[in-house]
């Protein structure tokens, strides 16, 4: 039996990918094309490969208190191999953390499947209106910190200079202006939203919505773990809990 | 109690990273700019850079039969996340396959410290006769497919062209050329030590020989764990399995 | 800032566990009891301990061929440490692989709740009915290679005798009865789906149909780990597959 | 091409375990004596089973500030699946978090079979004096919070108690009372230490020392994860940190 791929090919003397060879890429290519021909199939004819560098840049590295960032340390504290560290990091990179990308990519692509002739700011008022009915938050809108985030508007500012905005983009800008207004409320396009909305424009599936961002935060995950294993003491992460129990006070072991 | 990195610093407006704004980074500086500023502390003078980025494309993929790709592919078969799948890959890249960069950097590194003053051809026969007395293999020399491997044939020539190399790849293409002196057998500079003796090259840590295959190859698990899920049925890697049983016969379970 | 719980309270001299002294059930109580202790907050009353221990045993290993012990032996051989290739086996533990278990509990639960007075047959028969409307498998019925499953049956007979068994297994008894009815195949309820029924009748939560899977697995892939670490060659996963590549042909890099 | 394996050999109506029927040990077999052939690839004899079942339970749960526990559950925090938390908290059992056990018995085992005719006590001094020449903690003894640590005197005990203690544990004890007598402070066998010691008098390889720590860890993990998906609020881990920023202070980007 065998496994098909259309992806890479082996030949002692070279190692091609979709039909390029990966060698000769090698300093004539950024990897922000070498990511884009990895996902598309296509190297790209403007500048779509600077924007993934752009988006994998602005991803790269947020705080320490950043939850894969976080998760990175404490496990490189625990005294495990330096990819034990960052792959636990990166598994942590879930629904609530860096996952909205892929959740607002979904939402804007579907949106304007389904509707394709309507005016954004429509389709951006039914998105709000049927949300708040069904109490659902928006993913990639909001954030703890940044408001707005500073990060969302310089890749759009970027993805608009070089000619790469399109429709998603543009409803997502639509819907921070009817959630502002709707609500009263400042919900501004986070770091993870802006790279679903551009990921769109770009065409790619919206699955690539949390996988850019995956990438280019692993480059801060290597960095963090260096980090920590060069100046952490161990248990320094765990011990800062302080702790309550809330569970039934201490009783008697029952005989058997 | 507080944790302590010199790494990044957040603020409302902005990202800062060694003390540069992240934000005004993203089209203004590569990828891999931003991951040697991390892992140095400074921007590149030259084109380090650059060569990470060459570095970053030519460790992004190989075939589906790379055990990083295959952990991460059969891992996404079972239907888990996309980051589950590449944190399974990536937590693949230890000693024998991929981390042979670390432990060259390593040997390339202490060596050199130890005997600054050897020329390089005596100092790689005293590493290959030592070595061979310990029935020892040197990390990074040697690959299963690939002779000469062509990767690294490319990286060493770029850092060449970019006036980036040093004496730590000059002894690493010493000690294959004593490898075929002595054993007779072509014993090729793989593309982890290349990376391994580049990366000693600009100075940086021999931990980060490891690392910078890792944030490639994230690339390359990307795209194949995508198409694992657009494509594999599933069980169809540990069903292509033939097993062989080796062990006890079947026997009566004892009462006990 | 504070961590709440009600699972451990630390002493110096003990560890409580739901208000009882873990180290005086050393040695008087089973770790099924513990577990159960665990998950619902009291010691078992009966044998349900037992029936957990059960579930444990014939969860804990399967063929070498199973994704999870495969995918943990294929990370062993990379040359990591123990919990990093079990780790990822675990992280195998997904919706096509061992995971059944969560979602049939789900469906057994959430449709017994639904339908509190529905006879089983007449709840089986729309069950089914609704399923093949939608073209939806149901999960926990059906196995690629044992039909019935020993394992089911067995677990499903422990609690019978041990006065364990409920209304969830009794409708997936049904299910098996109406699908062989309904599609004339032989669908049998496969091990997953007996956890989830069981662990259902037992009064947990669905979410611990993938829990008690897990943990009784972990035990064979150590063994699997260990046997990897002792007698695997390097590269030996990897390398069985057959590679088919279905992309583009070769083609020459275009000048930037 | 073909793997090998003595574990487990699969029938449609059976699974074979070291040629037991696991089936049918389901129910008459506890979960600790499966966990031991799966190991020692024969049946306990004696009360072996039970002494890995009390292992289990004692190592089954901590603090909600121990490492691996804190891990899962900040993991599980970010919105994944059960299984990724799960399988993050194990991997962060390395060498300074529940590690110790896999150290501690490779030392008692190795100075066993180096020394087989030496005192135990002769031999402690000997371990000691070069542990502190080297300047080199000993594994497995000295805990930061127990002292002494309850879990190893009670396991110590049953092992005792079943006629299952040996030489390893003695040697353990020995080197207790050395500590104290050489340093003037007490370095308790702490809970890692005593599974070693333990493991290693029932002929298990000193790899298993590790083992048991996370098969009996698992079950905890498993109850913390479910707790944190039903009450921890996103982002609580992280939020929680006092970060201090030790870097370069804000500076220009540079023109390139």
């Amino acid at each position: 039996m065998t496994v098909e791929t259309s992806i890479a090919q082996l030949h002692p003397d070279r190692v091609l990918v979709r039909g390029y060879n990966l060698v000769q890429m090698a300093g004539r290519r950024s990897f922000g094309d070498t990511v884009y021909l990895l996902v598309m199939g296509e190297l790209p004819q403007g500048k779509e490969g600077d924007l993934l560098e752009a988006i994998m840049v602005i991803s790269a590295v947020h705080g320490i208190d950043s939850p894969s960032t976080h998760t990175a340390r404490a496990v490189a504290n625990c005294g495990v191999p330096l990819q034990t560290a960052v792959a636990a990091g990166i598994s942590a990179i879930g629904e609530n953390h860096g996952g909205a990308g892929e959740a607002c990519a979904r939402l804007l692509q579907e949106e304007l499947d389904a509707y394709p002739d309507l005016p954004l700011d429509a389709l951006a008022q039914q998105i709000v209106a049927q949300a708040r009915a069904e109490k659902r938050r928006l993913p990639g809108f909001g954030h703890r910190f940044h408001d707005p985030d500073p990060r969302s508007d310089r890749l759009l500012l970027l993805a608009s200079q070089w000619g790469l905005s399109g429709r998603h983009s543009a409803l997502a800008e639509a819907i921070v202006a009817t959630l502002r207004k709707v609500t009263g409320r400042s919900l501004p396009l986070n770091v993870d939203g802006a790279i679903g909305a551009l990921i769109s424009d770009l065409g790619m599936n919206w699955r690539y919505g949390k996988a850019l961002f995956i990438l280019g935060r692993t480059a801060g995950l290597i960095a963090h773990v260096q980090e920590e294993l060069d100046t952490g003491k161990p248990f320094r992460f765990a011990s800062k809990l302080d702790v309550e129990y809330l569970g039934v006070a201490e009783r008697p072991l029952p005989q058997k």
